[in-house]
């Protein structure tokens, strides 16, 4: 078994409106790749949110007094955190100009998913695309590959340093349930389960990285039971979450 | 660019006292397998726990009244909960039947990485290995490969399912700096530190898994810049520490 990480390379610059499968296709054509049903591929949110439009324009945010003070005090732009405030659904840390929100999504996580950097233009910023796991949908229908997640890279409490999880997930479970297999002396692994689509989003975001501008990642090797997807399942619910 | 990732396939159960880094050259000898320079081994703590005799016997310890108090509440075993409070530094959250800790490497994880599966007996109880950076970087110096990743499998805040993340490191910067590279705006990335050990951890967490019994992955086709290794940048300072 070899699992193997590719970055589509001649994928172009995407733009506000691109079809972003489209874009997809041509590049594999000019790599003379295809997909197959083994394949997965990961695509980072950015290249998703710019193709659906899921951008801010900074001219037209009016900053509310929270966000003009906090930003005052951070030396950040208001409107960008006017931005942040109004794409969360619940402030889950604000302290030493952090801010760490809760998206309307259910995704915790710093500044609530608004990226200014890569948005193309210092007044736009990138939001999350509305409906993640929709997106994920639609390109895996278009692409014809196996499974298509969707990342973000996201900080951590306790440890320094990025990480790229899946916001996005379709064609396979998002989990991987290992409850209930045993392991070599027979034991019960009761609690283990493995959060599979973020472990194949920080595997993608190894090869997304180091391939500067290489958004969508082909993953070969992998297997996986077939099923609809969706991320919910990775979002802890309210009455489990002590860090809430 | 590719990356590659495989386990080793012939490794034999490991052992209290046994030397791993024997065990892993005698199975790359089985598998006509040979690691160079370019190679990353991804070894899960188990193993070197298992190997180092980071092993606890259970039947020694006598519970403290807090230990035997919170494992009747929430039907534990109270020698293995005076366990988890001895490996502790610092409590973090013990809420609800879980027990968050700071080990002390600086860890914060559940169980303070206490492991009563795969110890080999039901009275005993697997430890984070003494010195994980150590243990790194004997194998790196015994295997002749590029790095080695001593990994292990955490939950996270926020979201179900667990991910495997780098808990000692050698042969590589555990963090990659992009601090000052330019987005393709023009715009600086300035805060993109990528948790690249973390990613390679759980890159090798998928074959892993998948590959029941596989603790010891080979990387193949990553770059990364030569360095001493060290988890320590990982490690959340306290007064950086909004989750504390």
């Amino acid at each position: 078994m070899r699992i193997e990480i590719e970055p589509l390379q001649t994928l172009p610059e995407v733009h506000r409106g691109d079809n972003l499968s489209e874009l997809i296709r041509e590049a594999l054509v000019r790599e003379q790749r295809t997909l197959s049903g083994a394949d997965i591929v990961a695509v980072a949110q950015k290249v998703v949110s710019k193709s659906e439009g899921a951008v801010a324009d900074l001219r037209t945010i009016q900053p509310s007094q929270l966000a003009a003070q906090w930003a005052a005090q951070w030396k950040k732009d208001p409107r960008l955190i006017e931005l942040i405030l109004m794409q969360s659904k619940r402030i889950v840390k604000m302290d030493r100009g952090v801010l760490v929100a809760e998206t309307r999504h259910g995704f915790v996580c710093a500044n609530a998913g608004v990226d200014q950097s890569n948005a193309g233009n210092e007044n736009l910023a990138l939001l999350l695309p509305n409906d993640p796991d929709g997106s994920a949908r639609r390109l895996l229908g278009e692409l014809g590959c196996g499974a298509v997640i969707v990342t973000d890279t996201f900080g951590r409490p306790w440890r320094e340093g990025l990480v790229d999880v899946a916001i996005g997930v379709a064609g396979m479970h998002a989990l991987d349930d290992h409850r209930g297999r045993v392991d070599r002396d027979g034991r019960t692994l009761s609690s283990t389960i493995v959060a599979v689509a973020d472990q194949l989003a920080a595997a993608a975001g190894l090869a997304m990285r180091k391939a500067e501008g290489c958004p969508v990642i082909i993953i070969r090797g992998f297997e996986w039971e077939r099923a609809p997807g969706g991320i919910a399942p990775v979002l802890r619910a309210p009455e489990q979450d002590l860090f809430r």
